[in-house]
């Protein structure tokens, strides 16, 4: 298959959409759950306080017993219990009596206010009062903060350490969360070695085996790495062989159209191209594809257009397979630099955003990754748009935004 | 020990800063080394690119046999083989001939240059040309972007996926990184209890389990969770077997000063603590020691309290060890509320914050978690202001910009 026609990013998108696998739910540990999606709305099993806590440290009383007491009426009632938080006491309190309670005590059966610790002095059994409290003053009513049954939280939330603790508080150990994808990497290319200290004739180093590991660890996935030669047959099996474990392939290499290009052909071979090439810079010969209901990515084998194909294409997608809205918030900045651009083409210039301004990473257009690493974000240029001048106000998106991060 | 004078934050920082423990490095795979900080520089085993590549599809050529060719002066070279990426030619061009390459290819002996394929026309092994090129047009010279021995990561730089596959071209499938701490949690409590459907007495849900893991986790970091009974004997066992296997220790509960506050004491006995209450609002309660070596951060048993000590005073430790100074952005945002404050101490007020402005995230004051899942960000009254107005310009910072995220 040839790289004809290049489709707009706009119309690429579209289609990703109307194939866009959500995946099922499933019951994790809460303490697994950090950056997963819930599945459900949680309602809570608990009133939380789970019951009327002592907001002092200090002395639960009859309200009525301190009323007219001050520095100069001093008032003295019995102390018959001392409880810390975590403990409770059995005692009832009746009137002329009191029991000592720390800030998160229960609130004895019988008190209905805590007198803070300062006004008053303990001597042995006896306490001397030296201040009054109003009825329900310094407790935190039972359910004041979640009534039982209450939601706590809306399907669809990511959970970061917050929710995690409020999940805890309303009763639940587990949580169900969408699935994360289970993610397949076939890296092409007869020229591709491991990273070493010899490099014959025309061999490459494969890098994008770690560049793609580490976007896909920016979204919280792990994924299985393979590599594949040039090879139709060979190309064939490892991507059928994928197709029932994994949840989404990604492939790199291949997507152009010189002699050894193959897996636009073996995709089209086992399932569905659904497009190749798109409209924009870096980044045009991407394809994407359905093998066995299995979306296949399939991004170049340079690592910078793999990278922007991947940022640009890619992390809506597997972020949306757990129910996911990807939009990474755009900035306003004004570029230093002209930029020309073509009529109908998204570009995704590596840039160095500073809190103002923005400016090409490199002074020379490279296509490798160092410019990524020099590079914080992306300036886009819409495919509405011949360029930018330079002055103009344009949006860039910082690179970490890109990242799943709550 | 009593919590009777409290630090200021600047102080407390400070003493921080002085028992700052810094880790060895280790050496891992790279495929595992995302969001890792590098131990030292590295430089580059290899050119890049490692041979003279071709940056077009087309033919290499002497580009003296194109000179003065054009459509209206078609020569004619002899094609005498034809590679694809990942492949290599073992012939040499000679005069007269010509060679056809795919982007990526290295350009074969005898060629010093490029010709685009759409300036040729190929019949069998006749190559029509219809255009001239300069030496060395369409070819990137081996090491035009990076030159072996070339340092092309400094070190404590933190490793995202573009300097991940930056060190894999730069010949190195393994990298020195910063030693990740191993921590250690020890919940002390009572009245704590896993989460579940019955609540008996003063029974509480051991939510900072999940709260504190959650937290760790957004700074990459694992943990080991244990729960001690507010016993001396029992807390002083769990801390002393943890200082020889685990590199922090952290604790929650126990550091007010109520009866069964004993964390605090155990700490001065099996080791030192060298402060004990700073002047934060919420998280007061905070205390910090060291025993065997390890240090210890003493957390508050109230989960909100417990989440704002661990922000102010605990990650930019934990980011230490693996030497990465924490510093997140902090934004200016008009407060739609007064708010406040004591001279001396610095509050964080739980935030909703928009791109323009921020208020509380809760109407109400409340100790509760609920108020950490409906904020999205601090706002920080300083130590040396008596509260903000209505209308004033603050800073806030955005929780997702305390993580580890790059």
């Amino acid at each position: 298959m040839f790289l004809t026609e290049l489709i707009k990013l706009s119309e690429a998108k579209r289609i990703l959409n109307e194939n866009q696998i959500i995946l099922d739910g499933e019951i994790i540990d809460l303490k697994d759950s950090y950056l997963r999606v819930l599945k459900d709305d949680i309602y809570s099993k608990h009133d939380s306080p789970p019951f009327d806590k002592s907001a002092m440290d200090g002395y639960a009383v009859i309200a009525e017993d301190t009323f007219t007491s001050s520095p100069n009426n001093i008032k003295v009632l019995k102390i018959i219990d001392r409880i810390g938080a975590g403990n409770y006491s059995e005692k009832t309190i009746e009137k002329g009596e009191a029991i000592k309670v720390a800030t998160g005590s229960p609130v004895p059966k019988g008190g209905n206010a805590v007198l803070m610790e300062e006004y008053t002095i303990s001597n042995g059994e006896n306490l001397e009062i030296h201040g009054a409290v109003t009825p329900s003053e310094n407790i935190a009513p039972q359910g004041e903060d979640i009534k039982v049954g209450e939601k706590i939280l809306e399907k669809n939330t990511i959970l970061r350490s917050q929710e995690m603790g409020l999940i805890a508080s309303g009763g639940y150990g587990k949580a169900e969360v969408y699935k994360k994808p289970l993610v397949k990497l076939i890296v092409t290319g007869n020229e591709l070695v491991e990273p070493g200290s010899t490099l014959k004739k025309a061999e490459v180093i494969n890098s994008n085996k770690f560049t793609i590991t580490g976007m896909l660890k920016s979204l919280g996935l792990d994924v299985e790495i393979d590599h594949s030669h040039d090879e139709i047959q060979e190309l064939k099996e490892k991507i059928l062989n994928s197709t029932d474990e994994y949840d989404v392939i990604i492939t790199t290499g291949g997507t152009a159209i010189s002699k050894g290009d193959i897996v636009i052909d073996v995709i089209e071979d086992v399932g569905e191209v659904l497009f190749h090439g798109v409209a924009i810079r870096p980044g045009k010969p991407f394809g994407f594809g359905v093998v066995n209901k299995t979306p296949v990515f399939m991004l170049s084998g340079y690592p910078v257009a793999a990278m922007g194909q991947f940022d640009t294409l890619v992390r809506e997608y597997l972020l949306k397979m757990q129910n996911i809205t990807f939009n990474p918030k755009k900035h306003k900045r004004i570029s230093n630099v002209k930029i020309p651009s073509s009529l109908g083409r998204t570009d995704f210039v590596r840039a160095y955003s500073t809190d103002e301004s923005v400016e090409h990473a490199l002074n020379k257009g490279s296509g490798i990754i160092k410019s990524m690493v020099e590079a914080n974000s992306y300036l886009i240029i819409d495919e509405n748009k011949e360029g930018i001048e330079k002055g103009e106000t344009v949006e860039i998106i910082y690179f970490e935004l890109l990242n799943l991060n709550k």
